[in-house]
């Protein structure tokens, strides 16, 4: 099932949410808009998803709960003090972009951005039917034309130049069950096994950071052959 | 330059020193063996010099030297109290174990030992020319058979039982030389960046950690090209 790709980001389908495909594969990508390292991840997916035919679930979490739940801190946090460490990472960082081409990305000089009401309004968005452009709109006003998206008025007025309903979204984003939704997914996330951003999972196999994106291809695979093995298997 | 070799680990030449190659390039694969992470690269380092044709050289560094110059710590340490965190370094290290088929690993269960002297006795085995067979009979001690390699009488018998002239290489380690050689490599690895175990150079694009053999082995492979194609446009 390859689809129409758009701008190095997936297809504008109305929810971001899937269920496993035929082959019972459900490979699902764990975001929070505040990670930069989650939206240099965003940008490959269409290409793995291309390349292996399945199509990705995007799942809203909050990465603060996820860091409350588990202990855990960011990197810009647990690495303070270590000589050499940070430094590092954004080698790597800048590997990554170059190896696949990435032009679009800009440090957003607000980070951190509390980004409880713009995952909230992901998932409101959801359930409105706009995941797509809302989608698109934040990352680019949090990491293409980076703004300090934790100031309402801000946020407001850039979701608006984007075209988006953002009245209708953060209204919706204040039902009970938009916040309740939010930190279910949360808790669930360190259920399985999360403990920072980007996240994936290939079924229940969870593999943690941008680098992995080959291993989740690989992955994405092996599973499908074994699967299309054992469907060859049971029809013999 | 394909060479000869043996049990997945590289073949046995006098020191595991190298200079640059006659395409100036020079790999180097700094090691502490205390570090489970860097027996596990060392056992894929071979294939990475078959298929690249480059020959890597092996520096011994002081990891509890380099935790103290850069204020980092072990993952043991700093992931203590983290949920799901540590977990999830097991299921990648039982990943790269089982993608490259690797049957030797064994916990140890002294873990972590004191490597002061083993990385001392790995200078003096390299100014004495004994370097494979000391390393090969290390790492089997360390993490195949696993013993408290940090209890002189364990390390000396364990020694001897790999064929190894202990005494020689214990009396040579004693040498102020060789203890400030050791001390000299670990300030040089946290001089170029270097903060954990593996560390990898080539020349000097650092690259950290087991799972990143693979841009090891990309980036020689680029800068490999890049001389190529300066030679040949020097030549013409």
């Amino acid at each position: 099932m390859v689809r129409r790709h758009q701008a190095g980001f997936p297809p504008a389908d109305a929810t971001g949410m899937h269920m496993a495909d035929q082959a019972g594969l459900r490979v699902q990508f764990l975001f929070d808009f505040g990670s930069p390292n989650a939206y240099l991840a965003a940008k490959i997916i269409p290409d793995v998803e291309k390349r292996t035919g399945v199509s990705v679930e995007y799942v809203p979490v909050l990465l603060g709960g996820i860091y409350k739940l588990t202990g855990n801190s960011s990197p810009a946090d647990y690495l303070k003090g270590i000589r050499n460490k940070r430094e590092y990472m954004e080698v790597e960082t800048g590997r990554f972009i170059r190896r696949h081409g990435i032009t679009s990305f800009r440090k957003n000089p607000f980070f951190p951005v509390n980004t409880l009401q713009l995952m909230r309004g992901a998932i409101a968005a959801q359930a409105e039917g706009l995941f797509w452009p809302y989608f698109h709109a934040v990352y680019r006003h949090m990491w293409e034309e980076p703004k300090k998206m934790d100031d309402p008025a801000v946020m407001m007025a850039a979701l608006a130049s984007s075209g988006i309903d953002a009245e209708r979204i953060v209204a919706k984003a204040q039902d009970p069950a938009i916040k309740s939704r939010l930190m279910q997914l949360t808790e669930d996330a360190v259920a399985r096994g999360a403990f920072g951003s980007p996240t994936f999972f290939v079924n229940d196999e969870m593999f943690f950071g941008k680098d992995q994106l080959r291993d989740v291809e690989e992955e994405i695979l092996a599973q499908g052959r074994e699967r299309g093995a054992k469907r060859a298997g049971a029809a013999s």
